[in-house]
């Protein structure tokens, strides 16, 4: 530690709010050198390529290949997908000194499907799944908690290239146990959930979320089941439908000064109609304009939710995925007159043609106080089936902890979490866009279906800082911590210091990784600085030397061995190889 | 490699025109992605992480110490050294969605220089050695030979920071004999030549060149001496001085039509003037302008070279350097009237106070042939030193084959070389642009000198690739092979293939690094892939198999030593560890 390049600071970083980033800059393992870029210092660089190592050898194990692409990468393969496009303000874009566009990469599906391309031909060349660990790029609007979220990051990208969706099945299933295998070993504590695709378009997809409060990723989940899922995959289950015979008729009132749900509601139960509502048996329709990829278009849609939740514009998006959807402006309102603002109802919109979906809970029997398309009007016992009939279903109502889980074993409750990998089976939509076909037994073209695969390689340092740390400091897994025994002097005599330089050597001999803390500084310095760099197992070497002891100190647990100088490398060796 | 991801070439790739391109493509280690931009398949980057296991290995053993900066940087601190400006369209510049300005970084020194300064604060601090291993960015006007000159390139660069000349020697030093073991290591023949700091300002420097003709940079050298340099370095030994008395009178000749140095020898030789002419007695004055980083104003300088050598403006830049120097355009001679183009002579350039520097062959009493400023006229007998003084000496003569060696050993050689390495004492240009300083024993601050030193690590591979191969293929040297041991089958019985197997499997338990050629393809697809692929020894499992023999087949010298199975896997062990 005399000559490592390492120093610690008493004091909180001004800019970090979270503990990973608050502690990694304190200890000395990183350092901001721009919005969004962070340096890696020694005891960094030790933790992010332990973590890299571990990713390496699993994704080895699945028997993916490695290869490099550069991060510097011509527009035209994303032109060719519409990605160039789509990500918007959120890539780097670059010209060269002719002027020729360029991108640093966020993610190279096009580019391996290309490399595939140029390579593979026939069938027989498949299956194949190829990786890189690479720095990847973002302009994060805001990009935030150190290392958590950087526009420069190094990550794990891996794809693959199957003849068919069972081989996908396979592929995608390889990735999933690698990437359990890789959070175990790397000590998180982490949920699989159910995640809708996004732009990315394709089917099948999960995100491996590390919980943690500072995590920015919601999800849900049944304590009873196990079952998780970000809020955009979750499914509302349909209850049963209703016998409509019986319901009384649809009746239009006048409901003057209701322009909120809360308002309707209160009229509604001061109007004395013999029932009490809530704001459950309102129906809210909120109007949105949807345009299909590759179209100008925007076409109208109303979405009607229980007038007890609000709309998520987030599920909407997914669920309306690949269309993008907006609400509508004003010009939207005064281009359509049938739509009398705050008053919709299911009326006006089959009548003018505009698609009406509507959450699962609306089945047919239930009966509704919705918009009654007049200004200050509304109807009550609106019947789904009789009065009106949806064009179908959509995910777009907020989901909230007490809502039943879609596998029927509980409740949901919310929870956070660091995505820590995505795994996503793409289909066809990169092949298809390249023509990537392997010639068949039978001479004919089968279209290549792929998956895409990410872990966010130094996202995991930050994530593993956030779940192992306590008051003091850092408190690294042993399979990811910069050094495996920290070796910490107590008294400046010539025995002690000799006794330590002589056991960091013999450790050393036995490949066991030791940082040596030989500063003459106090030992309350020193031991402050092992609590916070937070490396797993601290050696004493101080006055109880000359009775032949040493003292082993777990940084997890506090707890105090004594052990004999004579057995030390070998107590320390079985602690480190586990 | 029926799974590998490989595809070898039969023919060459329309685009490369040097073997280590050539090669590398057909032998399915690189493919190109864009101009200046390649990807590194599954053998490729073996061989690549193979190169930087061996730079890392060297640099950890002189006490450097590993970090990581990003890759996308700041304007800042680059604005702050000039070298935002400097690099010209050399560097890629980026604006992020706010606008801001950033580059992709050419080297690292100003990133170095802060980090130092924010971690270290005492004379106890230092000295310390830096290095990363990194993807750096140049826009190359013309990107060629695969990656030999890339736009994207993995380098080591590393920063020594000393309190003192002594200190910055020792690191110098340092790096001076971690590059000689890194090359002889990884198997290169080299030279390492003075060089020339260029814009980089600062004092000592030196290039490591892997000689080949293939090179870019021309190098030249004395046999009789070992002396090697840059052509920017070479230093032209001054004759002794000669006495002026007795020397003739200068007189001025009307010599028309002799608008080059050839027509005006022919003229004086026609014109029976007692003697005989040759290029090397006239003296050439070549106009430039020059102008001081910062400054606005440009200055005339006049350049006086020996007739029969032309002015070598790499020569000229890199002894003026850090001035800019540019040639004169036709405004500059209309302003300028006293300058007579064709028939510039010292005299005009004194009367006008242009400063005018001469090649050190200029030295005092030797007589010249030059130009009398005037139209049509030259002086003979203009003596140095008599009739004119010139205001210092330059280099910007050409340096040509049989040049005397500066060293006085013998005559100079040309060659050509890749540049694979530079070491170079920057001094305190850095340390002076950030203030980087150590408090002292005296408490008073003592600036920081520094070295910059850089290994092009991907470049590398294609300069191990120019010097090791054969019209086959590749010929890697043992220690960056991307396996150890290519398992060929001869014949497809199963015998064969089961015998292949088991040996293989027995070398990869016995930690050697197996290629195992497992295809269903003929005995002389597999020879020529194998020769092509260029691992050092070829293990051939066929006939001989039944009598109980495998043939070790040496890649380099074509040697084939039959061996019997029972000892092949100690045979091989034993070659591999050397």
């Amino acid at each position: 530690m005399s000559s490592l390049f390492l120093r610690t600071l008493r004091e909180d970083p001004a800019d970090a709010d979270v503990p990973s980033h608050r502690l990694l800059v304190r200890a000395g393992y990183i350092r901001r050198v721009a919005p969004g870029g962070y340096a890696w210092l020694p005891l960094g660089l030790r933790v992010l390529r332990n973590v890299e190592r571990v990713v390496r050898e699993e994704m080895d194990a699945i028997g993916a290949q490695e290869i490099q692409f550069p991060a510097l990468l011509p527009r035209e393969p994303y032109e060719a997908t519409g990605r160039w496009t789509e990500y918007g303000p959120n890539i780097f874009r670059i010209k060269d000194r002719k002027g020729a566009d360029y991108l640093l990469g966020p993610t190279h599906e096009e580019l391996f499907t290309l490399t595939v391309k140029g390579e593979y031909s026939s069938y027989k060349d498949y299956p194949v799944i190829l990786y890189q660990i690479q720095a990847k790029y973002r302009d994060e609007e805001r990009p935030r908690a150190g290392i958590l979220r950087g526009r420069e990051f190094l990550m794990k990208d891996s794809y693959s290239f199957d003849l068919d969706d069972d081989g996908l099945s396979r592929s995608y299933l390889l990735h999933r146990d690698a990437y359990i295998r890789i959070f175990d070993r790397v000590g998180l504590r982490y949920v699989i959930v159910h995640a809708m695709s996004g732009a990315m378009g394709g089917s099948a997809s999960e995100e491996f979320l590390a919980e943690s409060e500072v995590g920015e990723d919601t999800f849900v989940r049944c304590p009873e089941s196990g079952f998780a899922a970000n809020v955009e995959a979750v499914t509302t289950p349909a209850p049963p439908a209703q016998p409509i015979e019986g319901k009384p008729d649809a009746q239009v009132h006048h409901t003057p000064s209701t322009p909120t749900i809360e308002s309707l509601v209160d009229f509604l139960n001061a109007a004395n109609l013999g029932r009490t509502f809530t704001a459950a048996d309102t129906l809210k329709n909120v109007m949105v304009k949807i345009r299909q990829p590759g179209e100008d278009k925007w076409e109208l849609l109303g979405v009607g939710v229980p007038g007890d939740r609000e709309v998520d514009m987030k599920r909407l998006a997914a669920s309306l995925s690949p269309a993008e959807v907006a609400l509508l402006d004003d010009a939207d309102f005064e281009a359509n007159p049938f739509l009398v603002k705050g008053y919709i109802g299911p009326g006006a919109l089959a009548a003018n043609g505009v698609r009406y979906l509507v959450d699962p809970r609306v089945v047919t029997g239930t009966a509704w106080v919705t918009g009654a398309d007049r200004a200050d009007h509304h109807v009550v016992d609106l019947v789904c089936g009789r009065d009106f009939t949806p064009d179908g279903t959509v995910e777009a109502a907020e989901v909230r902890e007490g809502d039943p889980s879609p596998d029927g074993a509980g409740v949901l409750v919310a929870a956070r979490g660091i995505e820590i990998g995505h795994i996503f089976q793409l289909g066809r939509k990169y092949a298809d866009a390249f023509t990537l076909d392997a010639l068949g037994p039978d001479s004919k073209p089968i279209r290549i279906t792929m998956g895409s695969y990410g872990i966010g390689v130094s996202r995991l340092v930050a994530a593993i800082a956030e779940q192992h740390h306590d008051d003091l400091g850092l408190v690294w897994p042993r399979e990811v911590s910069p050094f495996d025994v920290h070796v910490v002097t107590a008294g400046k005599d010539d025995a002690v210091r000799g006794g330590a330089e002589e056991l960091a050597a013999e450790l050393d001999t036995a490949g066991i990784a030791v940082l040596l803390d030989d500063r003459p500084a106090s030992p309350g310095v020193k031991f402050a600085d092992a609590e916070l760099v937070g490396v797993p197992t601290i050696l004493v070497v101080g006055r109880g030397l000359a009775k032949g002891v040493v003292e082993v100190k777990d940084r997890a647990t506090g707890e105090r061995t004594e052990v004999p100088v004579e057995d030390a490398v070998r107590h320390l060796t079985a602690l480190v190889r586990g």
